[in-house]
């Protein structure tokens, strides 16, 4: 049960953000930017990013949301979404993505966790400074969307199956419209 | 110095919202809504919960602006954003304030730390919903905003006394303004 009197029926955050449409409006527009807007990254490949952040914060319904949009842009292939969540270093996808990755799980923990290191693997997999600003802050948003979701004790499915629909329907039609 | 090539002599995050403006607008109007728009909570009482969480997160930037920004809400007493940075529970602040800062610091750990004690705590000194609401998602959205700022090592100036103007302006002005 939620920690407030939250509309009933709607999972994760879309009760959240029926609940408060003032600040449904920037979250939403947030992820547009980040996940849906043009880019030089695939929106799987940011799909994954949110998916893993989200898996490492142990946020059921997002990980399970982000991957199953990520797996409707991958045209099904549910396997990438569980390589990248359990064991990325050995995922089938590019370099650049896993370093990617490494700076996020590093975003996960704290920003002052990200090293130059980390940075340079990023570069030498071929990312851009746009896309390693992006990676960290895509990483940093869900630090913020998963705590929003978990703390405050919002319903998630636990059939997996009910996250395909949802999934569908960010891919498609985006953030601020499924608000 | 910074892990991308951002604008010069911009402090934190005002860097990066100059070097990405597509993303500086959601993040600056989240910052509005939840920091400076109208609500039952006042204003130096959600900066004081953005600080507190930024000085968890261990973010110079951050803790230093919004404590400023709270400074100057609470005419000048320091005092007070230092008793409710290093030992709230004896903080000179309101107890309906002292159990949204405790549910702020289990959101900055993980949002699955929140326990219905931590709510019940809130609305016994009280809380609203919506105030309960607007602490965590203010707690969540600095356990962003310090990770983009640190993670992307971002230059926050060691003078304490440079955050003061900082401070006024965000109290005066807004974020969307100052973005």
């Amino acid at each position: 049960m939620a920690h407030i009197a939250l509309p009933e029926g709607l999972p994760g955050i879309t009760a959240l953000l029926a609940f408060r449409p003032e600040t449904a409006a920037p979250l939403n527009a947030l992820a547009d930017a980040l996940l849906t807007a043009p880019s030089t990254l695939s929106r799987a490949e940011r799909e994954l990013i949110a998916t893993y952040v989200s898996y490492l914060n142990g946020c059921t319904f997002c990980h399970n949301a982000h991957g199953a949009a990520a797996c409707h842009h991958l045209e099904g292939r549910g396997d990438i979404v569980d390589a990248v969540r359990y064991d990325y270093p050995n995922a089938p996808v590019s370099d650049k993505l896993k370093a990617l990755l490494a700076i996020a799980g590093k975003v996960q923990q704290s920003g002052r966790s990200v090293t130059a290191a980390d940075v340079a693997g990023a570069r030498a997999g071929g990312a851009t400074d746009v896309e390693i600003h992006d990676a960290v802050l895509i990483a940093a948003a869900f630090c913020m969307y998963n705590r929003y979701v978990d703390g405050l004790a919002t319903w998630a499915p636990s059939d997996p199956a009910a996250y395909a629909p949802m999934g569908e329907s960010l891919a498609t039609r985006g953030y601020s419209a499924a608000g």
